[in-house]
């Protein structure tokens, strides 16, 4: 039965980690626009100029949320790396901004080690604005010229690879949006590096490896049931007809006999309510900073569906997270612990049945279940019961647990709660079955 | 008749000038190859380390040739900004030499001030191997992609020429090889911006505008006459049919009744001698620097032709120009010297008849005649005649003078010396007629 190395263990414990965008564009005073930002260089690159930065104030901001890891993005679609780089010509070294001096990712690293948040990194290779790197590659035009220029920029990515694995200490993820394209697509040979010298990391993903998988959208939710076992030892590199296949199906739900463990992510920006999706810090986009009620469907949708949430906060051009956004992620962290911090009561062990007993009963409308997933994910089908007046009645059912199910129901009166496991492979092994009333 | 303007005086009487190429194939180890070199990014911007550069010892050493105008690549075909760049992230910002902030363009100006030589700078913009261009152009692959790329490359070249015309002082020359493809071909719009800020410059060239033409090799010679008039604005940017045909032979001689003064330049390594042809220094090149007879008949058939000689000449991956680089540049600066500093006799004035009468005779195997070409090249038709053993025999005779003709000949004692001016444009003005033994 597949199982969680220590990193992915890490990855699922963390159940909350945020993903800090910041580009060139960021400081370009024009709305961003996806599909332009990737075929159009800044002409500028000192427009980046963020006068107040303050990373321990990012990091402060999604620790609390309750974020136990933290992405920045070392480069993203134009190419510019936001720290030091001796492979990337185009990074900080260039800038008036700190003399040149600047190192974003240095400092991202050294608040999350201050505040106790695990670092991660995202690396963008797949699109390059300025060198004139389209979805991988080089102008096709045929020449021997591009084709010696995708060298270059293969061992570019190569190089700025090691530098962020070697630079920076244990990161907890390293993240290649698009997926590495690897040397077999005449994309750079990656993974060997991160494997040098990351032994324990979030290797995500190329054809190779996933150490987790797309969960399928940008929403920030899974469906459900969405096990963390899936059939490929990759996301979505390859045999995309059947990964895509019904609006990203296999990835969305996973496979509950998959030879991989491989669970979803759950990503979303926290400025994606009502028309916008923006990754990015963009002006006047506060009032499409999800309310607290969106987030926390997502996180019952995502922590309770057994993936991790990752929300993307989108510092300013100042360099700081603006206070619309710091205050909403605290009204978010502070609900789940409201919601979800102390149990009325919690039970754990091996076994097909778990008993919750109060005297006086108890108002309850949730509960949360765990599996010990270093065993596996073991099982299939359960059900929740309560004990309503003297009677057991069903609250909620399901099949995978993994490692959080949240279950919720209208409040009742229960004078005992239990979970029965009707269905495993092997014995269950319950990390946790705890009552909550919010 | 067309006369130059102040800066084409400047250059014609500077006679002499050098052009130093850098660039960070200088430290690559591999035998240069400009065609794979235009096509081939270098991969690590690391390896351009001068760990003893010393631009006085550059200057010095083309000082002693008698140089008086000095240029220097400030971006060749790797596309490489050698000073503090803006506009270019690809410049010195980004190396680990000087930790970042490393300037050879200041350095160099700095040097030429230093020594009283005029500072110049050329400007390589048609290739640019770390971007993608290829004269001057970014991939033709038809996408908005490589049209927005373009729009940014000529807006970078735009910059730089701003940096470069306005940061570094007075400059003699700006010399974009190749030419500066005009906006008219979809190239940068550098011309307004040079006029911005030089009021007072030799710009070469493009299609607009140019102030020396092309002398049709890169021999150090030009055929005779070579005259300084031309008959289009701009050297060769357009009318390629015409002004390439027979071997480049309009741009060589130059046409007597051309509208426009526009004298060619003479150019030509310091290293091209038996099979080689280096502008960039090489390992094991030494052997293939000039012999100074090869280099006093380039001075001849340039400088002695009405055009500019420019040396090229190659510092080397310490930073240095190499011990026999240097020693070569003073003797031919001495020969020069020795043949054609002082004079036996010199006369100047306006007329047909300059005579020179020595008692007793002495011994002449070399004039050297000058036209004040601020009245523009009038003399069309002359002859030099000896007077040997009492009888006038004619020792040299020619067409175009301009700013400088050399005439050589056999050793003669000669009791007097009379240049005749058969034909010319108006009344011919010459500033000198001077008598030589060598």
């Amino acid at each position: 039965m597949p199982v969680p190395h220590q990193a992915q263990l890490v990855w699922q414990d963390a159940e909350l980690a945020a993903i800090f965008h910041y580009d060139l564009h960021v400081f370009d005073s024009v709305a961003y626009n996806q599909t332009l930002n990737r075929i159009t260089p800044i002409q500028d690159v000192n427009i980046f100029n963020p006068s107040q930065l303050d990373t321990d104030q990012w990091i402060r901001s999604v620790k609390a949320m309750g974020a136990k890891i933290a992405i920045i993005t070392a480069t993203h679609e134009t190419g510019f790396a936001i720290y030091q780089s001796d492979a990337n010509p185009y990074c900080m070294k260039v800038l008036k901004w700190r003399n040149g001096k600047g190192d974003i990712m240095r400092d991202f690293v050294r608040s999350c080690r201050k505040y106790g948040v695990l670092p991660g990194v995202y690396i963008g290779i797949r699109w390059n604005s300025f060198l004139g790197v389209h979805d991988f590659m080089m102008p096709k035009d045929g020449s021997q010229f591009q084709a010696n220029r995708q060298v270059f920029y293969n061992h570019m990515c190569e190089g700025m690879t090691k530098e962020l694995m070697s630079r920076y200490g244990d990161l907890a993820i390293v993240w290649y949006d698009g997926g590495g394209h690897g040397p077999e697509l005449g994309g750079p040979d990656i993974l060997p590096i991160v494997e040098k010298y990351q032994k324990n990391i979030i290797f995500y993903h190329n054809s190779q490896r996933a150490d987790i998988r797309w969960g399928g959208s940008e929403t920030g939710m899974v469906p459900y049931p969405c096990w963390g076992t899936y059939p490929f030892p990759y996301s979505h590199s390859k045999n995309q007809a059947i990964v895509f296949k019904c609006d990203n199906q296999l990835l969305k739900n996973g496979d509950a006999n998959g030879a991989y463990y491989m669970p979803a992510m759950s990503d979303s920006p926290l400025r994606g309510y009502k028309g916008r999706h923006e990754w990015f810090w963009e002006p006047h986009d506060e009032q499409h900073i999800y309310p607290l009620d969106d987030l926390m469907k997502m996180y019952e949708n995502s922590v309770g569906h057994n993936s991790t949430l990752i929300i993307g906060v989108a510092p300013d051009n100042r360099g700081l997270v603006p206070d619309e956004d710091v205050n909403r992620l605290k009204e978010f962290g502070d609900e789940i612990k409201r919601r979800y911090g102390i149990p009325l009561a919690s039970v754990s062990g091996v076994g097909n049945m778990f008993s919750l007993n109060f005297k006086p009963a108890v108002k309850v409308n949730s509960a949360v279940i765990s599996e010990n997933i270093t065993k596996g994910e073991r099982v299939r089908s359960y059900r929740i019961e309560g004990k309503i007046k003297g009677k057991w009645r069903i609250l909620s059912s399901g099949t995978c647990i993994g490692h959080k199910k949240i279950d919720t129901w209208e409040p009742q009166n229960v004078s005992a709660l239990r979970l029965y496991i009707k269905m495993s492979e092997g014995k269950p092994y319950i990390s946790a079955f705890s009552a909550h009333r919010y």
